[in-house]
């Protein structure tokens, strides 16, 4: 969920506007987004939303915060484009301003002006912004590398950093990601041979790359390398066919004529002749890949004449749902190449130690990563001679000031996650997620009772209906042995005279749970539903 | 869940008697066990368990088989120790027989013989076993790894492998988990020097090592480098409580006098001059290390002063959750050391080809680990020689019939996972699982009515609760629009002479389904109760 504000007096651009996906505790969520309470207490001050690149995390939450606060999108081609695509769901795109920005051009917007500057990453058209202020100049890098013969354009404008830490910068915000790792990631060009070699190796075969939909460089050289061998490339997975769809209109993808064939047409071709580029890398359960491997896709079934490569590396926390498709695809007899056809989009620590030694900001501001990668760039500027006094780690929702004379964390705004389930935005908060772990776990036990407004007597019930608890043919002497204890409970309470509901439903709750733990060390859920009559 | 069944005439024994942990999707499950229809059925012929070595996956299902199918167990003496545990917590260490077995020791039952072999793995006592049988020698690994330094006891029994070699091997089942990596796993003995040097450079601080439970010889060398800087242990967490004190029973650990200090004495002692061993390095939520990091240890605070060694590797799959730890120390101010400070405790590429090498069988069955890693293995013995019609990757159930003339996958016997949840063990099946699954996904509605049984007519009712579908508050509008719903159906139903309640619960079911589908994209569980008055 990458966005950030940039603020001078009464005016503020936003960098990114991501979404993240739901962790594993988050149950039945489909998305999160940010919390920009923020941004819609202040709309009036909010002048232009500024896109790095068109990932997801970065991307993302647009659509959903757009309905919320409106103001222009300024990103660089295809990064536009995936957003357009996004917009145009939403039913967005006649009321949203888009201005598509060239490397090198400069947006001004009040007393911000905005520089696209050209960096490398596992996306076409990425960029770093140096943001210009009367405090400073600010350079935030978004996700990078350093790829000096990238697939698609230009290297990094490494020349533009040197000018610009020339002339003064006030503050790096300097992508954390690989800070851990020592060294410089490879170049994505470097796969071309790879891909050059697996083919070579795998002449007979059919082969299937699976990879990001993203990386249309990653794209660009399967299709290179495909041609080469002379084969017909099939693309197949929604969002691999909407960005190539898009890369191909924007000129980031150059596809040679009669290469690409629709999936119906494989039959048509030997299958040694063919090449499947498809989603699922990262084993997510509804990809293409997945449903190829577990025998459920309808147009393509896995055979021992398949070659399968992961062009990828799972990420954290992926890596469960990997192994399986993996499995899955070798229990069909096929070969499966998941080592060495993947390079990172993310900058190492000497490419990290390059931007620094460029710019050589008066403060660094690491971002983009998990709270210890961010700590492994601090180290970084450490060694580089940044004083800890000039290193800002922040957390969502810190406020820092910042000018040429001092920095400081002067307070926090409202942030937090925002969950998406189905249609709805924010309406699960943590009450229904509790309910829905508590759910998960043990199950629930709905005990109804029908109770006569005149008299008080109990009509019907207590009546006692389990779900996801125990397998309640199996389990009916607990189930009775339950009912008879709140029915009695219930009886007990009603000669004490005790009529309040609230004073009934707890007690059922207290004698029902201790009940099941004892039986079962579960704890269910209980419900009790009271209806008069 | 390794359980290995070896079978001749009218007798067989089984090797290994594990549980699992439960996958993401297990929703509420505490272990998995599996399921020994099979055994049940053939009590008569079963001479005995012959365990490898003390891990879960290798012993934990022993206390719940035990008490469907009673058998002696053969192990080693710390295997042994840690099965007694699990048998005192289960009340069952009167009625099983136990023999404690040495290394070179053959165990005569029948038609079998089995021989314990000493093993290297990352716990102490590991063994291979051979059994002889009238159709030859099988030999079984387990878990191993090749360490020539062993912290603990000796070297890998190479020259018996390579003795039973020269005299013939039918078949070798070999540890497989690192079968995808080249080379050679390094001595665990290496790992003393990277505590010293860890000792060394942070001579100032608390140390808080988090490691495996079971890996008695890293506790070994951690309590030798606290000793050496004059440190102070303390051992937190209650799993490395029970294997430490069971190791040191049995000397299997050797602590220096005055070296182990209670939790509560840590106060007593300058934090530079004190060591804490503890669980939870593979981040489990309720670990003593992850109570620290989340701050809710009740006698431990970790502070900036504090130095966390991570001396294990993430298990795949809890990856996410070991970051998350992470940076809860380092946002304590804690520094965390978490490379380079573990070695695995399997065979790499170069020791599984050296088993082989020793021990030329004629059949390969490679066990253990992901069908990924049994395929690799298979890669390794086709390299060396042995040809596919020779090599049997099984899967779970499968009967190998295997002689010196042939071998050949002749059946399937009933094998499968049975859940444990508290205390029930096989009442959570597919039907409850698939309930929680829903009920986690989108929540539950329930449906209340109340009819009279004369007339028909309903008395109370419809009313609809819901429990982590959405926010009952900030829904209203849609719960009424449901409960108008069902109230119309229902009426439309009884106008049209309809009383049968399957028929008015289908009905219902889907009327709101569609509804809710339709204003939120979901599906919860809907759960309709009539009561009759």
């Amino acid at each position: 969920m990458n966005i950030t504000v940039f603020e001078y007096g009464d005016e503020m651009i936003v960098v990114d506007c991501g979404l993240s996906f739901p962790t594993d505790d988050m149950l039945g969520i489909d998305l999160v987004i940010p919390d920009v309470t923020y941004l819609k207490e202040n709309q009036s001050k909010l002048k232009g939303f500024f896109i790095t690149h068109g990932h997801e995390d970065h991307i993302g939450a647009l659509p959903y915060i757009l309905k919320e606060v409106n103001a222009p999108i300024f990103a660089t081609t295809l990064t536009m484009g995936l957003i357009e695509h996004k917009l145009k769901e939403h039913k967005l795109e006649i009321n949203t301003d888009r201005v598509v920005v060239d490397f090198g051009c400069v947006v001004k917007l009040g007393a911000f002006s905005v520089e696209f500057i050209k960096t490398n990453h596992s996306i076409v058209d990425a960029a770093a912004l140096a943001i210009y202020t009367p405090a400073g100049v600010v350079v935030h890098t978004g996700d990078f590398k350093v790829d000096y013969t990238p697939v698609y354009g230009d290297a990094i404008d490494l020349q533009r950093f040197a000018e610009l830490g020339k002339k003064g910068v006030l503050a790096l915000l300097c992508d954390s990601t690989n800070a851990e790792r020592p060294g410089f990631t490879a170049s994505e060009k470097t796969l071309g041979k790879t891909f050059d070699t697996i083919f070579h190796d795998n002449e007979m075969r059919r082969i299937i790359v699976a990879t990001f939909a993203s990386n249309v460089d990653r794209v660009q050289q399967i299709i290179n390398t495909a041609h080469t061998y002379g084969r017909k490339v099939v693309v197949e997975g929604r969002s691999m066919v909407n960005i190539i769809q898009t890369a191909m209109e924007l000129n980031r993808l150059s596809v040679p004529e009669n290469t690409l064939i629709d999936v119906d047409e494989i039959p048509n071709y030997p299958e040694e002749k063919t090449v499947i580029i498809t989603t699922g890398s990262q084993g997510e359960s509804m990809a293409a890949l997945s449903r190829m491997a577990g025998g459920t896709h309808k147009k393509i079934k896995i055979t021992p004449g398949d070659t399968i490569i992961f062009s990828s590396h799972p990420i954290p926390g992926n890596e469960m749902a990997v192994t399986k498709v993996i499995n899955d695809l070798l229990l069909k007899g096929a070969e499966v190449i998941f080592q060495d056809a993947h390079v990172s989009g993310h900058a190492c620590k000497e490419e990290i130690k390059l931007l620094y030694t460029l710019t050589q900001p008066q403060y660094a501001i690491p971002v983009h990563g998990e709270y210890k990668h961010l700590k492994a760039q601090e180290e970084i500027a450490k060694e580089l001679g940044i004083t800890s006094d000039r290193i800002f780690i922040l957390r969502s929702g810190n406020v820092l000031e910042i000018g040429e004379e001092s920095a400081q964390i002067t307070g926090d705004v409202t942030c937090g996650a925002i969950y998406v389930d189905g249609l709805g935005v924010g309406d699960v908060g943590t009450t229904v997620m509790r309910e829905r772990q508590n759910l998960a776990e043990d199950g629930i036990v709905v005990v109804t009772l029908v109770i006569d407004s005149y008299t008080g007597e109990y009509l019907a019930g207590p009546t006692i209906t389990s779900r996801g608890f125990v397998y309640m043919k199996d389990a009916e002497d607990l189930l009775e042995e339950a009912t008879a204890l709140a029915y009695e409970k219930l009886e007990k309470l009603r000669a004490q005279g005790v009529t309040d509901w609230g004073r009934l439903k707890g007690a059922l709750k207290d004698t029902l749970g201790d009940l099941f733990r004892k039986r079962t060390k579960r704890n269910p859920m209980i419900l009790s539903i009271f209806e008069e009559v």
